[in-house]
């Protein structure tokens, strides 16, 4: 049994991390992938742990050296996810949940799209994303302008997504991130199926 | 909200009915719907809840009228889904569970498939179906027969399905189940989401 792929896209202010460590006692194990970003840290992030942060020369001989499942330019900064921490988590059959972009979501589909489950998680509207991005404050406002505007941009892509969780009680998107988890466990990969016809038919499973 | 479609496929002998018995308690109010057939009932049957048995003639004079969303003949008899109750319980926002073959999923995604998810659900061999087969003999061997035979037929349709369910450790299978009803409820229409883009960008939700 391989593992599964779970991708989690959706406006910066979505709460996703919030969903992901309340709903982490209900999910079993699963590996989140750390992206790699050569944007400064906020405050109180930690390398490592948030995000792997590096020089932008750093990220650009990644990109040339193959290492990344997929990459890309967000308000003049790099973000990427490395592939080889992924495929670790995958050959021990886990669950590796990606927060990551709407180009992200394309590019980790197109590469390994029989593994992978997806959700777009959004606060209940622009009104409410902008209360809490404003409210939260850690950032610059011309920064949350420009998240804003791609939030905009990315609520566009939501029906490319297999599932939506609005984000309006923290306890029931939490509770619906845990069901769609679960299931993304089952989803079977291609080369699994394969295999499990012709054991299937030869009667040794 | 509207409501959505979960397809169970699998091979007769599979134990489709035990599972979604043994989960109706972990998956909240369903509907689940019941086909038209013209094959014969096996004992202990019961005309409206196993299936509505009718003659040849009222099937054809149904299918005549328009009135299934799919209907197919395997073994020389017709099943058959009939529209108008599933129509209702999706706008009462259920979740409508369908236990079809593998060309009935195919007819129900043609024609709904931005509500369906779908799970096939196998014995783990083609030797444990045909213990459980002829185990169950509550049918002629001709027929038992020809259920292997199409059961080696619906296995090759595997990956046409969302998840697979190995119906090995009943209760393993049963909580598999409700996770995927669970998760399958979380699905939206496309006109769901062209709804919640327009209002989200609108602040009226």
């Amino acid at each position: 049994m391989s593992g599964a792929i779970l991708v989690l896209s959706g406006p910066s202010g979505a709460g996703k991390s919030t969903i992901i460590d309340s709903a982490s006692n209900r999910i079993g194990e699963y590996y989140f992938s750390i992206s790699t970003t050569t944007r400064e840290p906020r405050e109180g992030e930690v390398h490592g742990v948030d995000y792997y942060f590096v020089s932008k020369e750093e990220f650009e001989e990644d990109i040339k050296a193959g290492q990344f499942l997929e990459y890309a330019t967000v308000h003049s900064n790099y973000y990427g996810t490395s592939l080889k921490p992924v495929k670790e988590a995958l050959e021990m059959g886990k669950l590796v949940i990606f927060d990551i972009d709407v180009q992200g979501h394309r590019l980790v589909r197109a590469k390994m799209g029989d593994l992978v489950t997806s959700a777009f998680i959004t606060p209940p509207s622009l009104k409410e994303l902008e209360r809490r991005l404003y409210g939260r404050s850690t950032d610059k406002s011309y920064i949350i302008e420009q998240r804003i505007e791609n939030a905009k941009e990315e609520i566009k892509a939501i029906g490319e997504f297999d599932f939506v969780i609005i984000n309006d009680i923290i306890d029931r998107a939490s509770l619906e991130f845990a069901t769609i988890a679960n299931a993304s466990r089952l989803k079977l990969s291609k080369q699994e199926l394969e295999n499990l016809v012709v054991q299937w038919e030869n009667g040794l499973s």
